[in-house]
């Protein structure tokens, strides 16, 4: 029977588990789709490379056209990373009616409707679950699994190397810088973490989630992004007196249509579903209006976790070739874009600052929350070691992003305010 | 444009459940498939019984034909419940060419496999999402999101009765018959509460999960099955002191392709992605040989939650009408079974024991233990209060059921041992 060929542009660490998953696993892959399939061809930098997989004499390329053009490749599969060179890459490759599957989320959270058109007018597919949380199914669990519902709130732990160090910081009680250069050593943070501490690449991530899970052309600049960089033990430690876990979460909300999508270092509660996501782990809480709370918990990085998400979408693609159906399975936006204001976007917050301490301190803080309507959930008040200051640690119950923006804004005004150490966005909702 | 018209055979919580939805969602299920969804007859006992939603006059009827044999019916949605007239009902539509959707976990787990050959054979599609674990999309991320993997290891919560009652008993350290009341009272617990606190339900999902997962067929009688009646406060409170938290799990475990899949009262070391499941919550921790660990989690049951899974099926059996291309993604069993024996099944187990309180005793019982190499992770022994017994409290290293059970008949026929109060399987597995 005739094999169905791939041509893979790129063979790094995923490359390398795609390879390796299509030898190990065609019975299998045979049993699903009826037929074997192939690496044709594979675009590489140094074809003399060392390599831990054997491959053929003339298998490996440098020019991208033998594989893109090769009339008998049927799907593509990219995971060499990098946004315009790769988009134009996916581009010819829709042109010439193959297939695509990709685990770029750079390049679907910048180009992803482009690209999702290109596919829909070529009769091709285009499958990203890899692009999103590695190794857990969370893209087609919305598309399929949660088809008749309605979404309005995902909360996603998105970024491994993050959920790592605020991890270890939580348990060892270690300052941040000490533990990023474990990650680093470990190899869990880059050399250059800033796309990653910085919330850059979790951003990326729920730009995807949101387009997808609320049909509407979220852009990668609708994303409000706070990294974890400024996150300090003694927030960490207050946060867990107060009963609090925090998770650098992205939020993406919606309500009558308009949404809010951001990243920022959160505090959850304890006994928050996200709130035992650690180490590298990723999760996606989904929120739907009929099914109500779930949870996709997994790994969301590393070699075969996201070679599998990649070789579960070249699945998808064979069983559509076989049926002749491709390409009519994107999700493109249904809804104009609509984007909250920040006196739209509703959180509880945390807010540690110091105050001089003296008569009448406090409740000249308070009368400032007080005008705007806001009130406290927890305060924690203490005299600091060595100084005439006191620490106040707020959090708030519901306020809108705007008002508490003006708060903070107001209280720097305040002869009273030594500084304003942190502040935090406090997610209250979940299970109890 | 034609609309889809739908049969439910039944009209209870769930129905009523799956009929909201598809009036609330017609704008989404309109954007997915394209075309209407329409309710065209619904199976009731009581024609006039006042229900909280209006149907039109003649909608409603008594007699299962005029759903199943009504021409214009494309879809027969079974929540109705039961196993032998339904499956009678199942068999009938699918030969009248009808897909099927149904939420009938009693149906699927001993009727399954005959069930699914007919729709292969009839060109229908048989999709039954709701059987398993309501509103969490597991047995759709086992088909397409895990296609390429190979599954091994499965351990779920999948009955919400018994993992509300076992919250409940490790919070609040009440005895079972008092937290079972109260779960009848909030209507968690059916007044005959049999099928749940013994395992048969949970042992039905096992079943349906086994066979999806590892592709064999696996019979009901196959899932060895021990409920949570026996289960202590004394118990709960020892396996809290040892780091543990009591869930009733059940587990599919695949070694060498032979399978055990059985359902009991375990004790899961508390940093484990399962023991922080509570409430009525259902979760399923699926092991894969390249994703490594992955967890769905949600709502077990209920209308709303059990209704988005079987519109979420209905999607995807209107989905593959419109592309004409039902009757082709039934998963049938690929291996022959073939099931672990009792010296091939591998656990960590809890024990507890009374003994005499006298010289010697404790080493007479650890060289019954050491005779089978069975060694200890973890003992604890205390004096009982107003009595000459010591308690004693075991957690061993791994061993196989054959030697713990044999273990356990050898320690009845001690002079010692006053008495085997309670044994428990032990899952050391998952991340830490």
């Amino acid at each position: 029977m005739k094999a169905i060929q791939v041509g893979l542009l790129g063979l790094g660490t995923v490359g390398s588990g795609v390879v390796k998953i299509i030898n190990d696993h065609q019975d299998k892959l045979m049993h699903q789709v009826g037929c074997p399939v192939k690496v044709k061809k594979v675009l590489v930098q140094d074809v003399d490379k060392k390599r831990q997989v054997e491959f053929g004499k003339g298998l490996l390329t440098r020019n991208a056209d033998e594989v893109i053009h090769d009339p008998e490749i049927d799907v593509i599969i990219e995971v060499m990373g990098g946004v315009e060179h790769t988009k134009e890459y996916i581009l010819q490759a829709l042109q010439a009616k193959k297939h695509v599957v990709t685990a770029n989320k750079d390049l679907m959270a910048v180009y992803g409707t482009e690209l999702l058109d290109a596919a829909t007018e070529n009769g091709c597919d285009l499958f990203y679950e890899a692009s999103v949380a590695g190794g857990i199914p969370i893209l087609r669990s919305l598309v399929d699994g949660l088809a008749s519902d309605r979404i309005n709130k995902m909360m996603g732990i998105v970024n491994g190397t993050t959920n790592f160090i605020l991890t270890k910081m939580s348990k060892q009680g270690s300052p941040y810088e000490e533990v990023l250069k474990e990650a680093q050593d470990l190899g869990y943070a880059e050399s250059d973490p800033t796309a990653d501490v910085e919330g850059l690449d979790a951003a990326r991530k729920m730009a995807i989630l949101a387009r997808l899970g609320f049909s509407m052309h979220v852009d990668l600049e609708d994303v409000s992004v706070k990294g974890i960089s400024e996150v300090t033990d003694e927030d960490i430690s207050y946060s867990k007196r107060l009963g609090y876990t925090m998770k650098l979460i992205g939020i993406a909300n919606r309500d009558h249509n308009k949404v809010e999508v951001s990243v920022q270092p959160t505090l959850l509660p304890d006994y928050h579903p996200l709130a035992s996501v650690n180490n590298e782990y990723n999760a996606v809480y989904v929120y739907g209006e009929a099914v109500g709370e779930t949870m996709f918990y997994g790994p969301g990085a590393g070699s075969l976790p996201t070679a599998t998400a990649v070789v579960s979408d070249l699945v998808g693609v064979m069983k559509n070739m076989r049926l002749g159906v491709n390409g009519r399975s994107a999700v493109l936006p249904q809804f104009e874009k609509a984007l909250k204001q920040s006196d739209e976007i509703y959180a509880q917050h945390f807010l540690r600052i110091h105050v001089k301490d003296q008569v009448g301190a406090f409740s000249t803080i308070t009368s400032l929350f007080s005008e705007r309507g806001v009130s406290f959930e927890k305060i924690l008040q203490l005299p600091l070691k060595n100084s005439n200051l006191a620490e106040i640690v707020i959090v708030t119950h519901q306020a809108s992003n705007k008002d508490f923006d003006e708060i903070l804004a107001n209280l720097l005004d305040l002869e009273v305010v030594h500084g304003i150490k942190s502040s935090y966005r406090v997610e209250g909702n979940g299970y109890s």
